[in-house]
């Protein structure tokens, strides 16, 4: 009886929102035992997930950078945008797949939390049926944005809405205008609009951005006080403000 | 020149959604090491944050199990449940303040994350100005639970409501029509006033009940086909389905 190869797993690790100790135990020892290492990255630029486990890499370590074949030059609404990110997956799924098949475990690595509007949920997808995933849940970071305030962003019975500012302007301001917490992610270039949407909800003074949660750099500002330029990863806050006995 | 003694701190530590090793590294680092160890639970019950570290506290640490006065015998909308609990925190934060000014640190265990629909706020706004506080975040129950049902909560622009099983049923109704991916808690004795929130809205097909999340006994159910019975810290969820290239 010939011993067949018993296939690797595929873990998707959440990495929390910056801060290498901020990492579960379950991720930071997946981390540091991989020998295969993947995560997405823009060309040209180390990455936000690699970024955060520098230092924690065995030094045998196999790193796999998946380069985004586009992030901005083409626009969202381009058919072509979707052609070609679809394509991307596909071929990182299966380079992740080959390795899974040749019975090596790999840790594809995950800012914040894997399921929460996150890159590896395209591979995730396509990876079923195929070889064994396994996910750790991460800390959000949006939870880093909020600890980064130092104020709750829910209490008792408020309805907390999470938006992403790629929303169109009038639909941005319906929500805001239409919750108690807020929490707006992936805004970089749409800061204007964001800023816009918040002064026609009335409420630009409770609004709080916060850029580099829980990293170095980490910088909390009112959305009125604050610059006209910010990284994609920031993230606006209004805390709610419901019972409290 | 006398020596002052210097201020101890209090330390609100996110313990993630259940498993051990779920905790972040700072916050498992924290609660191993910590002498005094704080957290909330019903009278006579271990306390769902203290059962989720059994086996890693000091063999000296000293517990202060904060027992609630009241939980569901008075109801919510009664002004003596606000004035009993708010006397009840006020207590616990001055006990907690003795000890930090006695120079002793204090680890406040809070299940999930601190600052999110958690006790351990309604310390920390008492601690204001008194001594030090830390707060270390967590993975939230629902990212366990997300984590649980093995798919995605929100993809692309998918807007994201959280919203607690406390809240009037046509409100529910209206929430859980006006959102791409769902999160309902609190759930417990509310759980057939949310059923009827979901049908109303049309969503029963997609609707999934976590109880237990990362935990022993984890269980997922299609709320459909859900007992009529579930613990409070149970979470509904419905994910998104936005876009996907």
């Amino acid at each position: 009886m010939s011993a067949a190869l018993s296939c690797g797993t595929i873990h998707g690790v959440g990495l929390g929102p910056g801060a290498p100790d901020l990492l579960s135990v379950r991720s930071d020892r997946l981390v540091r035992g991989a020998r295969h290492v993947a995560y997405f990255r823009k060309a040209g630029r180390p990455g936000q997930a690699r970024r955060i486990v520098e230092g924690m890499l065995r030094p045998d370590v196999i790193e796999i950078p998946m380069e985004y074949p586009v992030t901005t030059e083409i626009p969202l609404s381009d058919p072509r945008y979707n052609d070609c990110l679809s394509a991307f997956y596909a071929e990182c799924t299966q380079r992740l797949v080959m390795l899974a098949q040749a019975g090596e475990d790999v840790v594809v690595l995950c800012e914040g939390d894997p399921f929460f509007y996150g890159s590896f949920m395209h591979l995730h997808t396509r990876l079923a049926g195929t070889v064994p995933v396994a996910v750790v849940p991460g800390i959000t970071g949006m939870a880093g944005a909020w600890n980064a305030t130092g104020i709750p962003i829910t209490w008792g019975d408020d309805v907390l809405t999470i938006a992403m500012a790629t929303l169109p302007e009038d639909e941005l301001v319906r929500r805001i205008r239409d919750t108690d917490a807020l929490v707006v992610m992936k805004i970089g270039r749409n800061l204007p609009k964001l800023r816009r949407a918040v002064a026609a909800a009335g409420r630009e003074d409770a609004a709080w951005l916060v850029e580099h949660a829980a990293m170095p750099g980490q910088r909390v500002t009112r959305l009125i006080e604050a610059e006209t330029v910010t990284p994609y990863f920031s993230i606006l806050l209004i805390h709610g403000q419901g019972r409290r006995p």
